[in-house]
């Protein structure tokens, strides 16, 4: 008798739905039940849609995508991870809910619904609070963008200490944050691309949502204006941002380090995809570079940590360098690891069927 | 009063399209009367589609792409340039030349027809001659694949004094061979891809029927047997071949180097496009490469010439690589190059209208 | 009789100093006389040691480097223009000038002294006065950083207007910036790299030297804080800008684009390689664009005028992209245009010899 | 008490040396004992002067680099694996082997001396006789160059079905295989260079002498011409490779397959970074591919297996891609497998000491 979760896919033909199955492949709590995929992926097998650079993991590797709606869905699985595209994701989102799906999503439709808890559990798990106890539908919950993921755990160790009046951002985003196809080589060869549509307004709006406190049930976004301009570069995976947060305070460089050091929120819950610590710092001059950091954090949690470099004051400014993994941390894992964590919070319960 | 053609491209707002128009920017004897895309280019300026890193002709970056059948083609074009996708390109083009349209296409479709010749004007100037006098259709000449194209240049020069028994060839083709959008840049990053759809088989075909001979009106393949493998690597533009010929002689490489250097069948044509000569030779150890030599040729010939270098024997075999541009003479201005030989050849006859 | 000046490039080896040869071909007034060049280039041919991807000179290709000294260079050349690494190059052209020529230097060494000018001529042209008459040395101006340069050019036209309290930026840097050989491509494949020796401290440096102003003989640095993010990505050539100004003032966006579209100061001087207009500015929202924009400016200008773009405000935020080739109009350009504005303001005398 | 091997690893500042220091963490057999590495490496920290885009081992990963004569080896460590550039590898690897070390080599000094095996163990592990027990040196076994041993290791399990008459290979190789720094970002950005230094002659030659026969205690290379086109292009890592071998016979290809895929000398020796198969086929049509493809092999021996693809037949050529990791099985991987087997076959003995 398995105390797993029967899980599904949706968007499995896609680079993030592979980053899920990818991760999923040995997870304890959630096993890949029904990989969910249309278009061209549809009917084929997994190993024959595969994208990433990372192995396809052998037991799936024959299973073949389906078509599946709500209903099938609801029939064959329990939760339900969300990588459709935008506007697609949506509609069946609220579908399988209502069915009694849990849905954990990297989809973008539903992150600022005041229902919805919009959660990274090392900054926001009281976001779970935004969940009403309700027969008739199952919990949603959304991860955000890969670019304030990363930047948001960054800030989060250091908020208090730094009292931010402003954040200004550039980032250097990987080809697989726009999925497959995606970019055309021709774009991006000897070139770089000063322009992600929607990206630079979401970064800030769902920055801010990250890190609003909860009051009367509902999300009061924090004040701190972001600023950002986003770059497409030809890296394959791993966003690095150049992050200059002109600060309140001014506290001592090392206490910002012992304070990333010492970050942990999620230290004693035993949740297998969660990074420890979340923020690592490196001290060489030239890091992070997303060839030798993207994949930071160890064994499940491998992917999942964020990496900090090149901390440095010019008053009133403090500024440094972040790099996370845009599939892994702000994509699949990000999903998952909140999976785990409403879980660990009671608010996903096993047996429920 | 204009002595120039007016002239129809077909599929501009595509990569091939766009080095059509860059080439017919200022050329003497061809107008780009109307700039024939559909799809999302369709009703957009020229500027806003160009996918090119050269320039945009000024003259024609306000322009806007137009869609247009045979007829409104016919109404204000004498000639058309066809860079339209395989398939649907050859319905088009015979429609075009019943109604009195001459084509000059870089499209596959019609590439192998009895009645059309596949012409690369150094090689087979003699296949015009397929072309027979009718009072029903205009004129359809054809260019070859992009890969077939630079090697059947570098070989015809050195083919009596070889006399091969077989042609091996591995190619390092560009990204832009596959047009735009065209290789995910997920695809390639990091990547090379040992496959091109159909490459194989038509560098083979066509280059035996490039080297072919008339006979009773007929194209009579070479029966050189040509081996490929056709891989797509990294790099914008040029096609880099690596030659191996099993030679049927073994004359000395000063005489092959001679015999490239004084080949120049269109010298005294006075073609706009036309390079002298057609090959260049490098002497250095590691030429040709792409970033170097894919402009080789001079003013408008720009791109046209092929370049060949490391030539050396390990007997019977004579080896060497071959570069050439494959979106001006693989491409747009092989199709230039053929519409100048067929006027100065008197197939195609100015003030028809 | 010729009135041009017989020109020394110093380190015709490296990438910048192959980029002087390349633009003095053909120059109207510079006659590239002596190719000095040590180490592994000594002795060889222009062609045998050509880095950049445009053609060598046809005219140069067969010269010769050479190992020279002061004397050598002074007895054959009058001016030169300046291409060494930092460290040698000032004690060498200290030399120079005080055997009489003249020296233009894209050299870092003499950025900040206070008898030579760091001039960008369509912004401090006045910082010429820093020359003073002397019968012992020759001028000595030079250039700034490629990353500063861009930086300034774009921001001088809209200074008064803005009122700058603060200038954040951060860089998306060419592999050219670096030289030849440079970065190795095992550290940028796939990478990018957050950290460029120095150049976040030249760039502000610089960038207020730039824009300071001349006071009894002196430069004042201007007080503006800049603060730099500079990073290496995998472009070939063309420095990509992220600028966020925080503004004292608060123009309209139409007024920016006026100012912009309407600066050029040098419009009257006929200098062969000054840009007209020096800033373009695109509206298409995804540009400036390395690939497609590092090359604006016309004719002997090509790559001479900064691109700015995707401007727009976040009050009190003034946020855009600029784009400069970092080679032309922040390397040996910048240091051509320069020798040509001093000889228009009678500083470089022809015929002094 | 540990029945480990204490290795030295020659060259643990280079690419090919991490590689090594890489693959043994954690060997049952070889410890890491002394990290030799001089120039800017000497004295630092191994992860201060890590190049490879996987994780430095953490247990080495504040050792430092020494430098270290023969005599201090020899003192500190019972084998070495050599990783020094040539030239400089042969006369220390002989000064090791007079002091009792034995030497396990990826350089090339040696590879064809009369009594030193050039090893490929699933191929010629009878060169191991060339050993001649002697009280007067430790063995020496060098592996092949990275692209002779993807080529062999394909060609060894279909060879006697061939029975070749001429093998024809183009290579597309990683930039790894120059090592660090190793080809210029500038040099292969859009582009890829048709020249590797010696690198054709290598394969042909070792290719052959890996194929020989011993006969009189001594090597018979085997007579198959070998002809050779090797390019560099823009991937990190894995040697593909277009081969088209000249087959004397006409074997079914799905006999082939078999073949392949029967393939498993080293099946019952237990060797800790022997793949099992060391040949894997893949049957999508455009694979092998280094992205997928260059790690194929599971556990410690990931990164050891080669992948054969797109197996056709054109009379009489038999025609396919492989695909090796350079760096693992051509590198550091080839010659770790060599010390296994010598352990294995009794030529290198523990307890030496």
């Amino acid at each position: 008798m398995s105390p797993r979760f029967a899980a599904a896919v949706l968007g499995a033909g896609g680079y993030i739905g592979q980053e899920f199955l990818r991760m999923l492949s040995g997870h304890p709590l959630f096993d890949a039940a029904l990989l969910v995929g249309g278009g061209r992926s549809e009917g084929r097998r997994l190993e024959e849609v595969w994208r990433l650079a990372e192995e396809c993991p052998a037991e799936l590797a024959r299973r073949r995508l389906v078509r599946a709606g709500p209903g099938r869905v609801a029939r064959e699985a329990e939760i339900a991870f969300g990588a459709l595209p935008s506007g697609t994701a949506g509609p069946v989102e609220s579908a399988l809910i209502r069915r009694g799906v849990a849905v954990f999503s990297n989809s973008s439709d539903h992150r600022l619904d005041p229902d919805h808890p919009l959660l990274l559990p090392e900054v926001n798990g009281e976001h779970l609070g935004l969940l009403r106890p309700s027969a008739r539908t199952a919990p949603l919950v959304t991860n955000a963008n890969c670019s304030a993921t990363g930047l948001v755990l960054a800030l989060a160790p250091v908020l208090s200490l730094l009292r931010p009046r402003a954040v200004h951002v550039a980032t250097y985003q990987a080809l697989s944050g726009a999925g497959y196809p995606g970019v055309p080589s021709l774009a991006v060869t000897d070139n770089v691309v000063p322009f992600i549509e929607e990206e630079e307004e979401k970064l800030a709006l769902e920055s801010r949502h990250l890190l609003g406190r909860v009051s009367r049930g509902r999300i009061v976004p924090a004040t701190i204006p972001f600023h950002a301009h986003c770059v497409r570069v030809g890296t394959r995976e791993g966003h690095l941002e150049a992050v200059t947060v002109e600060a309140g305070a001014r506290p001592a460089r090392r206490d910002l380090l012992a304070a990333w050091r010492s970050f942990d929120p999620l230290g004693e819950l035993g949740l297998p995809t969660a990074p420890h610590p979340p923020v690592e710092v490196r001290e060489a001059p030239d890091r992070p570079q997303p060839l030798f950091d993207r994949w930071a954090g160890q064994g499940r949690a491998r992917g999942m940590a964020a990496v900090v470099g090149r901390v440095r004051w010019e008053a009133p400014y403090l500024r440094f360098f972040v790099l996370s993994h845009n599939a892994v941390r702000g994509g699949a894992g990000g999903s998952i690891l909140n999976a785990e964590f409403a879980l660990a919070k009671g608010v996903l319960r096993p047996g429920r069927r």
